[in-house]
């Protein structure tokens, strides 16, 4: 039997991961078979079952995969410093997780959104699953957290609302602009990025 | 046949819709049986049929209704005049929202956002239910951009935003706020009114 490099051996992962994602973001994991993978990567299902045992191993990795990407972005832009004022700070953060996974769109749209959807019902039913996502939350939320401690600490923000409140729906505003774009298509980050500086203008002064 | 009161017939077609709502909350609705429902809501197949041809129809008239609910409760807050600034408008949805539907409540948290998140995934996969959300967030969006411009006259918010971004992003909010609280438990309407504040403290004067 010939030698298969590492390289090969990742970039066929990646291509059935790819596909699966791009399958799994137009019908959702319940109605995707495998069936509907292994034609999506057009692949033979020995070629596929070499490197996962079936369908939750591969929504296992893809839910993994999405968490570890969302919280990676979540975390680098809140290392910034001194970190950006809101709008800056999600409008970063929404370019970065729309920009990944080019290999997921499809009909000109980030597939990202829809899969993230996806994800959350699968949390939902899931325990191991829910687990990471609450685990990736806890740590964006601290990240922050910190954030919204250095607006304060600035004098740009109000210091009587704790920080974890404006956190919270820091990340409420992105995971809902990610919605919008699953359910009704892509609209462009600067609309967000508006939409919060005119609500950061409504003269409440910081005390 | 004993003639059954109109009362009677629409007490039972509630108890069937909420009880399969519970079903659908807590499991999706994929992975939900006629079986499921018939067990959660104690009626016989022939009673539950008598009102509903299937799970399909059952699944339709949720979503029907859920949508309608966050419609209603959308429009209704957009109504008030003056409008009450985005902390107390949000705050009011968001109270609405969560307060209804006490038949779906299981362990002592609200179905709704589970509910609502299962909604979301279904519209995805169904082109009837995405354009009865596409036109109930349409009729919305436009009530909230005649807030914001309200906010706008007001000298309340800066003006060279356009106001369907703003719009937007409040929804968003909620939508994220809701995403939350089927994720990760509840949440006090409070934190979120708190986080609003925190931003609309951050001092970007009106212009």
């Amino acid at each position: 039997m010939a030698r298969v490099s590492q390289e090969h051996l990742d970039a066929r992962r990646r291509q059935i991961l790819d596909g699966a994602a791009r399958c799994f973001a137009r019908n959702g994991f319940h109605a995707t078979s495998m069936q509907d993978v292994l034609k999506e990567v057009d692949l033979s299902a020995g070629a596929v079952y070499r490197y996962f045992t079936g369908k939750e191993d591969l929504i296992r990795a893809i839910v993994t995969e999405v968490l570890g990407e969302l919280r990676g972005a979540f975390e680098a832009a809140a290392v910034q410093s001194p970190p950006p004022p809101p709008d800056a700070l999600v409008g970063h953060v929404m370019k970065e997780v729309l920009g990944r996974r080019k290999g997921l769109s499809y009909e000109d749209e980030s597939g990202f959104p829809r899969l993230l959807v996806q994800v959350w019902t699968e949390t939902l039913r899931n325990d191991e699953l829910s687990a990471q996502l609450r685990e990736g939350y806890d740590t964006v939320r601290a990240a922050w957290c910190k954030v919204v401690e250095a607006y304060q600490t600035a004098g740009m923000m109000r210091t009587d609302i704790p920080p974890e409140h404006v956190a919270r729906t820091m990340i409420g505003v992105a995971q809902g602009f990610c919605a919008q774009q699953a359910l009704f298509g892509p609209v462009p980050v600067e609309v967000l990025q508006n939409g919060l500086r005119g609500l950061m203008s409504m003269g409440q002064q910081p005390r």
